[in-house]
């Protein structure tokens, strides 16, 4: 087992991207370092610039993700920042906007950053799908209780990790981060 | 008429800066240079950083001015993120989210980032007031057509500039920099 540190204090981040790094062998460790996350509209630029901070300070490979939930109707709110939105407003507040709006299509978008010694690798995942009428399920985490993804009928959070690690956003891009590390360990060696 | 550069691309901010300023013989000219901006819930964080930031690429003393609506009810939303929240849900999607919502206590805060060669001042300013039922008036940008003031009934956007730049956040930051200035003028004289 490979070993990385993942910038992240969010033990469900870990989870899922352990669910999926685990048949290539790796595993990401949450790392105690601060992220510095910039203000922008574009998640592979916070990841970025997370990630290359993070490797200046550790030295050595480092793995850092950024997502977000765009709703079309809302013109693409709360996007990167879905975190804080979630803290401030609340399910409860996203669905309050939805209230009585038709067009219901969200994606979900992940952007994973891996830096080390040759610079940034950038690996995105999107699961599209649509916003729910009321929140719904208790797995996962976010908005997770009200993002249906497309095929299905029930929200991430009623169709819990099984699923949401097969077709999710995060699983998506740490299954490119994955394979990208299949053939590409060696360079990673020499500063592990 | 001292002239000092600052990062914004809101020519609103700085005419109310100016509008201040110019009791002090200071002007402020603004600077086409990226402002780097953090995500945080601090908005002197943020002011701090993207000062410092300016600096270190201006090389002289530079103006940096970040603010926030703050609305109780919904733990402080918008918050850091009003310019991107003001750009996707817009004054309807804020209203929407305070439909039926009894306590409607806000603030208004800037904070003001001076970074010179003696590190950065920070000056803050705060106006209380209220999010309005609808939104009314046409001065002023951004969430002042749903923001009333304490000791007002019309909200900034009908008050317009001559009561904004009295009683306003910006006013008050940009006030406590003028003053500084007006003592400290000789610490920034050797990089003007």
């Amino acid at each position: 087992m490979v070993k990385l540190p993942f910038i992240t204090r969010n033990p469900n981040k870990v989870m899922e991207a352990n669910a999926v790094l685990s048949r290539y062998g790796i595993e990401l460790v949450p790392a105690d370092l601060k992220k510095v996350e910039l203000q922008s509209n574009r998640l592979e630029k916070i990841a970025a610039f997370a990630a290359k901070l993070a490797y200046r300070k550790l030295r050595k490979p480092v793995v850092v993700e950024d997502s977000g939930l765009f709703i079309d109707a809302l013109s693409g709110f709360p996007g990167p920042y879905s975190s804080y939105v979630y803290k401030t407003i609340g399910l409860h507040g996203v669905l309050k906007l939805m209230e009585g709006v038709e067009n219901r299509s969200a994606r979900f978008k992940a952007v994973v950053a891996l830096a080390y010694r040759g610079g940034v690798e950038i690996f995105t995942g999107v699961v599209h799908g649509r916003i729910a009428h009321e929140a719904r399920g208790s797995a996962g985490f976010g908005f997770d209780p009200i993002f249906i993804p497309q095929g299905f009928s029930r929200t991430f959070a009623e169709l819990g990790p099984g699923v949401k690690n097969k077709v999710s956003h995060r699983a998506k891009a740490f299954e490119k981060l994955g394979q990208w590390l299949q053939h590409n360990i060696d360079k990673l060696i020499p500063e592990l």
